[in-house]
């Protein structure tokens, strides 16, 4: 697992590319982390506020390079951005030497390590600034065992119909509102952007296959003091691609219920578009069937995220869901998770 | 994928641990390559036959060193062995620099790899020796899609009810038992001993999660052009440790057929000796609703390994389950994969 500092003054980098689609990472820390968030780092929109390009943030200016960034005082800058592959833009890589010769340290979610590259690295020693690659497998090479089920606390996965539909989102909004009611509830990050929202956490699919479940169980037993812990998904259980990391997942995390998450509308894996999801009863069924291999677990409710869909069509489908699956289905943003967190409570009882 | 060069002049490093259960990589070597064994590297048993420890070796002599090792001409040395851990045992790190040193190749699974430790790393550049550590991740890094339906060939997955039950083993013979009927048949590794055996694979447990059944795939669409592969499979669909890299198997192959594995006698989890191994018939269930996700396959046969277990409760347990299960279940070794072939072929059609 990988522990950040508590970074309070953070520095978004988004080297043009500063969007809500185009650098998804910084926009979902400008949600989910707003108090600790001073500037975006973007020599493309220098000059204006964050707020005219994303909506939900904090106000924020847009700076163009880390003289301009000085005054705001970053104590870290954070590659906001999550591109396939996974390789650094190399406009980026002036602005994070800058930072580092500034003497401030650098979180990257990039498939390629920022600490390999030995100018990076030489900067980082030489100003005493650190660097920490989310990615990097964590040393930790445990095989799993089955020990979270020996937690106390509720332990809630959100699994999905496939990858980027929204299982990091219900899993952050069910922990606000889990907290709202006064519970100890923690958010477990198994993705970058969800690491660096949480401020610690493992990114999942960057472990070697071996140890993927028992990084899973470390997390889990990491929040073992919690009421209710929410695991941050992956993937999906049907995707050829992403199924394996799901079920290290499930089978790591051994949880009492799951959420299953669905973006509405779509039909086709949207790395696969060759291969149709399948309808979601099914994928319930084979959730329930894997997770109850190791311990009973059934999903006790929908989240359905309608970005970019008929809000007509969404609802909809929220519809047709409902009745079909007889479940709670809810767009945890717009209508906030109360009805999943009251499922969740129903069918789940302390571990005591 | 790993290929290793046409050796036919193995000589195979097991230095103090000779033994069917103690050097099992070497053991597998001896029974499914005897043709390409010259001899066996232990100072401990040096000047006997190989016979005399393992009674299925083809007639070759144990040597104490590489001196005397000299006159078999070996043109590759195996390790033999796989440790728990993996790391290289202190007596075996003289033989492997010392075979370097006479130029000779070495082929390791070893989690730890012997190309990073630098001593060794110079000896083989010096003498024009190569090493191919065989759990290093291969370069290739592919999101898995489902190709593997795409391939004209028969697609046989062994899957188990646990690590270490013969699976591989069972692979094989059916892979043997195949092409005594005139099948173009093949055996594709996933494991550092199958590897080794095949003289190509990959060790998907050492592959990073996201690109593990991408790394099937590969392999899958490698042997295209036979009328039937049989895919080595790994771990239980129900290990809590295993399954992750269970599940990129039956989704990387997209099997049209499996084989169950299972070794007789077994009631928990050798490595989670506090896990029951769930029923034979719930494993199966579990196995054909995961591979179903992405394509119908049916577990069409059980094989049963006797290994240790008193042969009467072996019979016993393999009328049960025969009963049980309405499957042929056999001891492939003992008994032939026959029966087993026979379900294979009424069960799959080639894909034209």
């Amino acid at each position: 697992m990988h522990v950040l500092p508590p970074y309070r003054r953070i520095l978004l980098l988004t080297e043009g590319q500063l969007g809500a689609f185009t650098s998804k990472t910084a926009a979902a820390l400008l949600r989910y982390r707003p108090a600790d968030v001073v500037g975006v780092l973007d020599s493309h929109g220098a000059g204006s506020d964050v707020r005219a390009v994303i909506p939900w943030s904090p106000p924020v200016p847009i700076v163009a390079d880390m003289a301009a960034a000085g005054p705001l005082s970053p104590d870290a800058l954070f590659v906001g951005i999550a591109p396939p592959g996974g390789a650094l833009p190399g406009p980026m890589r002036q602005q994070i030497a800058d930072a580092l010769a500034a003497g401030v340290d650098v979180v990257s979610g990039l498939h390629q390590f920022l600490a390999d590259d030995a100018e990076l690295a030489a900067l980082a020693s030489r100003n005493r600034a650190r660097i920490f690659d989310l990615r990097r497998p964590p040393p930790e090479r445990t095989i799993a065992s089955a020990r979270a089920l020996s937690t106390r606390c509720r332990r809630v996965l959100t699994v999905g119909t496939d990858g980027n539909v929204g299982k990091m989102v219900a899993a952050l909004e069910l922990t606000g509102a889990a907290r709202r009611r006064g519970l100890r509830a923690e958010f477990l990050a198994t993705g970058q952007t969800g690491a660096m929202i949480a401020g610690r956490g493992v990114v999942i699919d960057a472990v070697v296959s071996d140890f993927a479940p028992g990084a899973v169980e470390e997390l889990v037993l990491s929040a073992a003091g919690a009421d209710v812990c929410f695991i941050e998904g992956q993937g999906s259980i049907a995707h050829p691609g992403f199924s394996a990391v799901t079920l290290a997942l499930v089978h790591g995390a051994c949880p009492d219920a799951m959420i299953l998450v669905h973006h509405a509308g779509r039909k086709c894996y949207s790395a696969a578009p060759h291969l149709r999801i399948p309808p979601l009863a099914e994928l319930q069924a084979a959730y329930e069937s894997a997770a109850s291999l190791l311990h009973p677990a059934r999903v006790v409710g929908v989240a359905l995220n309608p970005l970019g869909c008929d809000p007509k069509l969404a609802r909809a489908e929220a519809r047709l869901l409902a009745q079909e699956l007889r479940l709670p289905v809810c767009d945890p943003i717009a209508a906030g998770c109360d009805g999943l967190l009251d499922a969740i409570i129903a069918n789940t009882t302390d571990h005591d």
